[in-house]
């Protein structure tokens, strides 16, 4: 472990795309609910990218001030009722089954190397999410998946999305902790920029395969963060544990 | 289950007499402190009565507005210091092992059926402490003991304790849920009487040994709460886990 990381107590992730793999999950979840309603001739894949791609347009609107604080299940909400007509299936699905559908978000399953390294992490951090995600999403989704969280911090938590300021803040000063005692861990460079400015520690996942044919950057770390690894596992080793 | 409990999702909990068994705790730590250092004569079970007894009063002064907002940590602290020099071992604790002493209250053990209830109501709702304690006391604990949160609600969440408002509306809040799809479970009437207040359900569990000769009050259930149990495992059952 690199000298100047000996003091970090507590370890915060990026949940979407670093710890869990939205765009395969969502296109599995979409693929086995066509099978059982019949729906036939969806690419769920370009179906998971296009969910995913109303997510920042819909923070943007909270983050600029155009509109009050909403929680991500309602941003995921309502690009979900644009889809659903984009990709000409709208009347397949009653009100039940577009509020279970939203659910999937709360079902993601995680990379494969993120249980294994998050487990030996615990054994020596206090390990959390840092996450645009509501409460009720990150602990169901923590629950069902089996991720280990020792507690979860939420956008709820702070009325805030990423990158703004007080995410960061407000779990530095939550924790009661100096900004050095804690790392935050990312597949996403402008994420640990944001944590970095406000003196936090930095560790970086690749992650090249999170948005399949839209990804267009993060193929690499893009400074020199405290830790650089291509997995959890490797997050762990790296820290020591 | 009571019919009106059908829509509870999330089960908040109260941690100190609650779920763990502070004075023992305390007791035992204390006692084991004092054979290591060689300590004799201290009657740590009143030793653990007097720390707690500072507990309310030091909350007080943040609650009344006298005092900024203070984590529970540096309430035991300050407390700490002050029964050191009441009991006259104040000298044998060098600074560090103040800070470790202090640090009993992140290692205290369950009440014996805390978690087989806790692990039989997590399989049906998300269960999470609503305590006084630090983000990081609580978490810690939950680590060391087993305790099998979903996540964790600390006072450093809302900047208050409980039995203010700003606790219970914080947590409804934060969950985007209705306060009825709530419930609070606490040994003390109190703490049921504010979360009740709020629109919250309310489970209560006997623990007339939290306090010992110290305990004046919660013997008993003094209002219909919607749960009354003798135990955690008590609760899961009425629960329906």
């Amino acid at each position: 472990m690199a000298d100047n990381l000996g003091n970090v107590k507590v370890l915060l992730f990026d949940t979407f795309g670093t710890v869990s793999d939205w765009r395969g999950s969502i296109t599995r979840m979409g693929e086995r609910l066509a099978r059982e309603k019949g729906i036939e001739g969806i690419d769920w894949e370009a179906f998971a990218r296009a969910w995913r791609a109303g997510y920042r347009p819909g923070m943007a609107r909270v983050q600029s001030g155009e509109r009050p604080w909403t929680t991500v299940d309602v941003i995921h909400r309502e690009r979900l009722e644009e889809i659903l007509v984009d990709f000409g299936i709208a009347d397949a699905f009653s009100e039940e089954e577009k509020a279970d559908t939203n659910l999937f978000w709360h079902r993601l399953d995680p990379w494969p190397d993120s249980i294994p390294g998050l487990l030996r992490l615990k054994r020596k951090f206090l390990i959390s999410p840092l996450s645009n995600g509501s409460i009720v999403l990150l602990s169901s989704m923590a629950k069902r998946a089996g991720l280990p969280w020792d507690f979860v911090f939420s956008s709820d938590n702070f009325k805030a999305y990423k990158r703004d300021a007080a995410v960061y803040l407000g779990a530095i000063d939550m924790l009661n902790l100096e900004p050095g005692e804690v790392m935050m861990t990312a597949a996403h460079n402008d994420d640990l920029a944001a944590a970095r400015s406000h003196g936090m520690r930095t560790a970086y996942i690749n992650r090249p395969y999170e948005y399949g044919q839209d990804q267009t950057k993060d193929f690499e770390a893009e400074e020199e963060w405290d830790v650089v690894a291509d997995s959890m596992i490797g997050v762990a080793e790296q820290m020591g544990c």
